[in-house]
């Protein structure tokens, strides 16, 4: 503010908050890897720095769901500005869809819907930055909760994922971190960017731990469809009569549709807490103050989530069961990284990079923008998702070229690795 | 925070600061209003209060964009995240478009996408409310920058919008109320809510004022294309080279669509003022941790801002032409309200209540509330849009309907005025 220019004085300028609080974006980083990249090299890029497999072949999204949106576009009934927290009948189809392999139904009424799960997060961190609040996020984490809570000034405490325990959280440290201003928990499960799902008793667990401390938890459940290990999913929605459970969800990454922009929150809430605390109250006047998910969508969306072929879903299963196992089988053989627990679920593996072996690589960061450089390779630094001198690995590619980035890789970890044996 | 249920204490609960930011939200008074509705009235509900014609056959969009929007969806290159301020082909062909009529050409750099207008009010009061700032915001306004604004603690400091002089800007106010903390001011231009097109003069006084208080120049211009008076539209865009302008806009109002989702805001800086200040980083950076515009809209835009049939925008301009003066006609019948300045653009007219003339109603609000009950007819209360005892009609609906509120309004403003010429 109040910077002068040409002689003139201006009175708009930087907001510093907001470069501070995006500093640790993906996108910032999948920038800056890409301003890396050598415009030289005939090669194409491959990029194991996001979730997003949806450009692929093997991931192309089922017709039936495209067709979905079309009758629902051409229909010419859904064109109009959304209603509150989404169309009645969009609410309806989510709260049954939701309500599936659960023991008991959500109401349509709990089910809020948003323009993908971005702006869940968004609202969701508004709504729960009141002054002097603190909110606890995983480490790693996915670090748009990082960047919305820093940007709404909801004070950031981050407890430990344990990778000597299958990445479940340390329970210990949430209960030394919390005190009568936590608002809330996040919890990611299906976790990104670990892979891994937590069991039912784990699950129980930071449900009881949160009652006792008097936060409620936020479930992002984005990738509950994408399990192919051996550890069954179950949804945080089972223990609400423990805790109030905000449940974040979306269409993106099951139905390979992140451009769609279609997520909802769901508001589990048997004792009414949330509702009598007014927060839900209070979540419903920011999404009032907000945009909304695109109205034909949601026209489609009760086809989208009934009709689309069990195949797909099974195929893309598949798919990704095959690339994460090559992917955990193919880093073993690369010298400067180790994985120390096997994804089975989401699209990401955590791998912990070895810089001892390494002959001219400082850091993470330094490792991913040579990477870009010498191999047109994007793998997202550690640092990114909260975990220095980490790598994420995305496995969520064609499976070929997923092969082709691991070879590059393990070339890349070779030639800077430190040349003890020769003379 | 803090509140206890049950003998428990949970750390959550309302907001305070979105509890008093959406007080003045468009949609939380149509809710209210409808809650008013009497539903044992088998008579249509006739919706004047809010600025959709989407649902109505004389509006409904061109098939051709329909059809674009199909296209690029079943090409299944569009699936995937939108990448930094949207892809490169839907900038470009926004830059195109906007730069139609005017004096030289927008750069599709400085055209950043978003999920609809809302979503562009959002990122930028959020971007502009550094601490302490001010923004100056007219009276009456389109009451999203209000509720944005003040959720993001900017200050805010109304200057008026005179009817007596066709609702121009009060300048004289506005410098009055500018201090060095004021960051911009927001100039709709055709007006929502006054149906008032600026003079090109009275905009180069506008922009000559923004420059000398420091201030950038927020310029939504959503109804650019939707004028029918003698005035013609002038864009704020031709006076970049005085101050710098942040153009706000979407298609929603020109191709009927508003549940498509889909806006913008270029930033015209050709003295790279807001560019050096920072401001442009911090807007992008607000963008990055936000939602995007539907992927696969973004793939029409090219389609959808160049192949639309003229025919469909010139009848829609007919429809809304004949239903502005038919409005304006029937007002001047209605005993209770006058209307000071005849719509020539938007969808909206600003109309004042004599309260005095009225037997039963203390102000607006009941007047509005009254009349959803008693004729299931919708009208926006003045205060909702800044201004106590007006009411903002909305004549975009199907000329039919239209004739029919009035009629109920008139019914209505008989019933309730006092009866002065009875025994």
């Amino acid at each position: 503010m109040g910077e002068t220019r040409g002689g003139k004085r201006w009175n708009f300028g930087a907001n510093e908050v907001v470069e501070l609080s995006c500093s640790q974006n993906v996108r910032y980083f999948l920038n800056l890897l890409a301003d890396n990249l050598d415009r030289s090299d005939s090669r194409p890029v491959i990029p194991l720095g996001h979730g997003d497999p949806s450009p692929f072949p093997s991931y192309r999204t089922d017709p039936s769901a495209v067709e979905a949106v079309c009758d629902a576009l051409r229909s010419a009934q859904f064109n109009h500005y959304s209603t509150t927290s989404g169309l009645p009948i969009a609410r309806k189809a989510v709260a049954e869809y939701l309500s599936r392999g659960l023991t008991y139904q959500i109401c349509p009424n709990d089910v809020h819907l948003t323009a993908g799960c971005h702006h869940a997060i968004d609202v969701l961190m508004s709504t729960l930055a009141v002054p002097g609040a603190n909110i606890l996020l995983p480490r790693p984490s996915y670090p748009m909760y990082d960047s919305r809570a820093a940007f709404s000034q909801l004070e950031i405490r981050r407890y430990d994922l344990l990778p000597e325990n299958g990445w479940e959280v340390d329970l210990d440290a949430v209960e030394a971190l919390a005190d009568d201003k936590t608002a809330a928990i996040l919890v990611i499960n299906p976790c990104n960017p670990c892979g891994n799902v937590f069991s039912r008793q784990h699950l129980q667990k930071i449900a009881e731990t949160a009652s006792k401390l008097g936060v409620l938890v936020i479930a992002d459940e984005v990738y509950k469809d994408i399990t192919f290990g051996e550890t069954p999913f179950v949804s945080m929605a089972e223990f609400a009569e423990i805790v109030p459970v905000m449940l974040l969800g979306s269409i993106s990454k099951r139905w390979c549709v992140p451009g769609w922009r279609f997520g909802w929150m769901a508001t589990l809430d048997p004792h009414n807490i949330m509702k009598d605390s007014g927060l839900v109250h209070s979540l419903a006047n920011v999404l009032n103050m907000s945009t909304d998910p695109t109205t034909f969508i949601q026209g489609a969306i009760p086809d989208i989530l009934e009709k689309t072929k069990e195949e797909f879903f099974s195929s893309v299963l598949e798919t990704l069961r095959e690339c994460s196992e090559s992917c955990y089988e193919e880093i073993k053989k690369i010298p400067c990284i180790t994985c120390p627990y096997k994804p089975e679920a989401s699209m990401f593996t955590m791998v912990k990079l070895e810089l001892s072996v390494l002959e001219d690589i400082k850091d993470d960061l330094e490792f991913c923008c040579k990477l870009a450089k010498e191999e047109s390779l994007i793998i997202l630094p550690g640092r990114s998702v909260g975990l220095k001198n980490w790598l994420r690995i995305t496995f969520a590619v064609e499976p070929e070229l997923l092969k082709d980035g691991l070879s590059r890789l393990n070339k890349f970890a070779q030639r800077h690795s430190k040349k003890k044996q020769q003379p």
